[in-house]
């Protein structure tokens, strides 16, 4: 590593000193699975007792789902240079079904590898890539349907029950289980998710594990409406801003904060290695959308965009261990014409891009074109795919027309092909809807894409709010996300204004795990309310540190406090 | 008013510097009635021309509902010493119901109107109070139920209407005024507010006018929900924090970002000489919890609170021109045992003041039992009951349990007896509810309620984002305000933590106009997308001025554009 840059390395000693402390009243706890090397992080907060005319009373640790990853382990040497321990390598090796290849299949990528000149940015130890073997798929979604249960299954139903069964039978917990019933418009949450259920759901679609073979430093996951609902959090450097290093400081502080999975979505000159550099050190699946990279490979002109540029972008991307691609193969060319009468015309990029290619050519998208080619491609590796949205509407105003709601048709129809070759799916939605049309985007996506999970970008409930728009985007996710969204992308208060800065992630992650965690409670997901209810025991019993500890951001409602109340006995009595 | 204090004087100059320049790329316009006193405020927002092939293309000015008094109008003088002009007075005189008094009913407000200490912060040019002569009623519900049709019914017809019938004729505003249908729960929205509308929704007590006698510097707005759906802010004073004068200024503030009512729950030695100032100077209406002056007058102590206090705090606000009052007279002493297994207990301070009251004497609440008289005191000066619950759930936990609709039940029993009287009721509703549980808020509420307005207190959809809870209350705000609750109360990120700074109440503003919009244009409010198609023109055509001046706070829009994107040329483009 004696190349890299000296900038580099000092960015690897702040975050250590940054991001990796404990969060406040906490500690990690690992759950290990039927193997030993089976050990699901999650944070405990540990409460103080209730003073009563008895004495004092034990208030007991509450359990919290850990999207941290190691950072948050005392016990843990980050080294950023190095990447995160390869926690899933045993098990993906012992499947017997996939070999490491002597190098990258991509052109491209071996270029990246040999360029000298980005030698001084460039990962340090880079992975060695790992690819089915011919003939096989390493798909979770393939193993389920083989009856298999994985390692990541197990990992996974451990993850979401969030030692729900030996709360149940611990008396200490009892009084704070309770829990309101749930209204869960067809969503089916067991009392306890077992790795057969988790199985179950990922083999008939319903759910997904996004978790690339070339990605065995990731903690798995899942994506699924019977399920935990999910936050996505984006972040990418463009030519105005950002380093290689604050965008993997940006990646460890949304795992602090609560991302559950992380868009990578840069522009620039070194996409590929600020992506390696965020993938070495990610314990939650990275997704990208591989239409960004094409393009700055064809200097920002959509009309020269090949099918064999693309293609040997998404195995570049797939050996290096992306885990679930946002391709927009649904902007058909007979769908662009729907949105002449818009007021806001196509505002994804992908799908503007795809519909300047499809119309510059006047030839079908070339990524519906080849799409059994492309499921061939990731089922290899295992890459998710999330079915893009090209036509999302881009305002109030053009929510549900026509050409949305084509493209939905068109992405049950991919969808149908991705499940053929064992590939998982999910499906993206908007964006931009007034409350009163949310049900029918939920009703319909269940309907004609065969309940893949649904993945909404918020969406925003009014577009009056420019500054306030991770909010307006909050209510409208809340909403779908009860009624069955599996993840929600979240939006920053800068969205449509600028480039957030950390403040704005850390803003925006809060507003998406607040969503998320309302829509769990109102789909009735059992346990949820536990937090709940120790928090406001704790309030009411006037124990500051406790409300603190339990809430979503202990730093802020701290300091919150002490700008009224600084001192510290206000914080006890 | 020589005795003034020097620092309230310079205070005045401080907000007239701060407050009164109007919004960016807006300018005041007002309609007029029926008669030339009869104007109503409005606000109009400049929008800049579409540079398009053929040469500019206009875009017209965007009406947008003003709750910001003549402060933002740069023609007004404000004086705060003198208050705002007497808008309401001819109307009030008119009527010949009521008469002017020698001088305060309240012993109270006597003996503080005399106290020499209290000069220097008393209100210099004080009102007259007014009454209504023996046996009249002056309530605007009385009045429409004679079929009349008062200014203030008429002024809020052309307030909700924002020139809608105007835009509709005029071609620039075509294209800008198509809408999605709505879905009103039973709401019915007229296509037109007409003031026969108004009288009628009054009359049937589905709506109310909060408009006191002794208030004539209010303009009038009213709270149903077949109108705009509005927000309350509240504002107080407390042992620990604030003067009068930055009460007054948190009161303009308020107005400025869009409170459409306001509440003083000021505490301390001087409610009554800091209601004064507000009340002289405030354009919206103002409620008060009664109870919680009353409790100063026994010295913090509950159980020697009498009728004969309260009754004579009552007539003391009353005569200086309250709008409406909360009471907690629904806290009967058979509700409280139902509060013993409640995991966060009384969490209403008007309920727990009560509670405590009844459980001391063993008595039935004075203001239950005394009911029938305070409605014979409030409709000589038309001051609207919201009906106080006190018995609200602290935490999810607690939603939608024995106690809190018990109470709602009584308070159905009381909106009767206030509409047998001509009293105008509103109904107070929770505070801390899950999503799924918020249905049925509504649905007791207008059944066992009939209809009267719902007003409530967010709710909270998750209990554990401390530091974030005007985002959760605002999401839950944002649902029950679609199925039919007429005002939010709005919740800042202090709540449950601290005492709220100005940025906090805007924070807590804008995302309560925000809610209170998503909510409108949800239920199809005729011309409710018209703002959100005008600004997603704008976003869509890169006028970022529009855009920002468009959006609910134009200041952050346009900071959070230049954090990123500082030039000049980047608002073009």
């Amino acid at each position: 590593m004696s190349a890299i840059s000296i900038d580099l390395v000092r960015k690897t000693a702040e975050l250590s000193a940054e991001v990796t402390c404990p969060l406040p009243g906490s500690r990690k706890i690992y759950v290990t699975g039927s193997r030993p090397d089976l050990r699901v992080p999650m944070r405990e907060v540990i409460q103080s007792p209730t003073q009563t005319h008895a004495g004092p009373e034990e208030n007991p640790p509450i359990p919290i789902y850990d999207t941290s990853g190691p950072y948050t382990d005392p016990s843990a040497h980050i080294d950023l240079t190095r990447g995160l321990p390869e926690v899933r390598s045993a098990w993906i090796e012992e499947r017997g079904d996939s070999e490491m290849l002597p190098g990258y299949s991509s052109a491209f990528a071996r270029q990246r590898a040999e360029a000298p000149t980005l030698s001084w940015l460039r990962f340090p130890h880079p992975r060695r890539p790992r690819r089915a073997k011919p003939g096989c798929a390493v798909t979770q979604m393939y193993y389920a349907r083989q009856g298999m249960i994985t390692p990541e299954m197990e990992y996974v139903a451990i993850r979401e029950n969030l030692r729900l069964d030996a709360l149940r039978a611990d008396p200490r917990y009892q009084r704070l289980l309770r829990q309101h019933p749930g209204q869960a418009f067809g969503a089916a949450l067991p009392q306890t998710i077992t790795p057969e259920f988790v199985r179950q759901e990922v083999a008939r679609g319903r759910a997904i594990i996004p978790a690339n073979i070339n990605h065995p430093e990731l903690e798995p996951m899942i994506i699924g409406r019977n399920f935990r609902v999910k936050i996505n959090t984006n972040i990418g450097n463009s030519a105005l801003s950002s380093s290689i290093a604050e965008e993997v400081e940006k990646m460890v502080w949304s795992a602090r904060w609560g991302g559950d999975t992380l868009m990578d979505l840069s522009t620039g000159q070194h996409i590929h290695e600020t992506r390696e550099w965020i993938l070495r050190n990610a314990p939650m699946p990275i997704g990208t959308v591989p239409l960004y990279q094409a393009l700055e490979k064809v200097e920002g002109r959509p009309e020269e965009l090949t099918w064999e540029i693309v293609r040997d972008t998404l195995i570049e991307q797939a050996e290096q261990g992306v885990d679930y691609f946002t391709l927009h193969a649904g902007v058909l060319l007979r769908y662009i014409p729907l949105t002449a009468e818009r007021l806001t015309g196509i505002v994804s990029r992908g799908g503007s891009i795809m519909a300047k290619w499809c119309l510059a050519h006047h030839e079908e998208n070339f990524l519906y074109t080849h799409f059994a080619e492309i499921c061939e491609i990731l089922r290899a590796y295992d890459v998710a795919i999330s079915l893009g949205d090209g036509l999302r509407p881009g305002s109030i105003a053009d929510a549900n027309d026509a050409a949305q709601f084509a493209e939905l048709k068109t992405l049950g129809e991919l969808t149908k092909i991705a499940w053929a070759q064992d590939v998982q799916v999910m499906i993206e939605g908007p964006g931009h809807v007034p409350l009163q049309l949310i049900q029918a985007n939920m009703d319909k996506e269940l309907a004609e894409c065969f309940e893949a999970p649904f993945y909404t970008l918020g969406p925003i409930v009014t577009d009056i709010a420019p500054g306030y728009d991770h909010l307006s985007s909050a209510i409208g996710a809340t909403l779908i996300g009860w009624k069955g969204t599996a993840m929600l992308c979240y939006v920053t208060p800068k969205e449509h204004l600028g480039l957030p800065t950390k403040e704005d992630v850390r803003e925006g992650i809060i507003a998406y795990r607040l969503s998320a965690h309302a829509a769990d409670l109102a789909k009735g997901l059992p346990g949820a309310q536990l937090r709940d209810n120790a928090l406001s025991k704790a309030r009411f019993e006037f124990r500051w540190e406790d409300q603190f500890n339990l809430g979503l951001d202990p730093e802020r409602a701290r300091d919150f406090h002490d700008q009224s109340l600084p001192h510290a006995a206000h914080k006890l009595a």
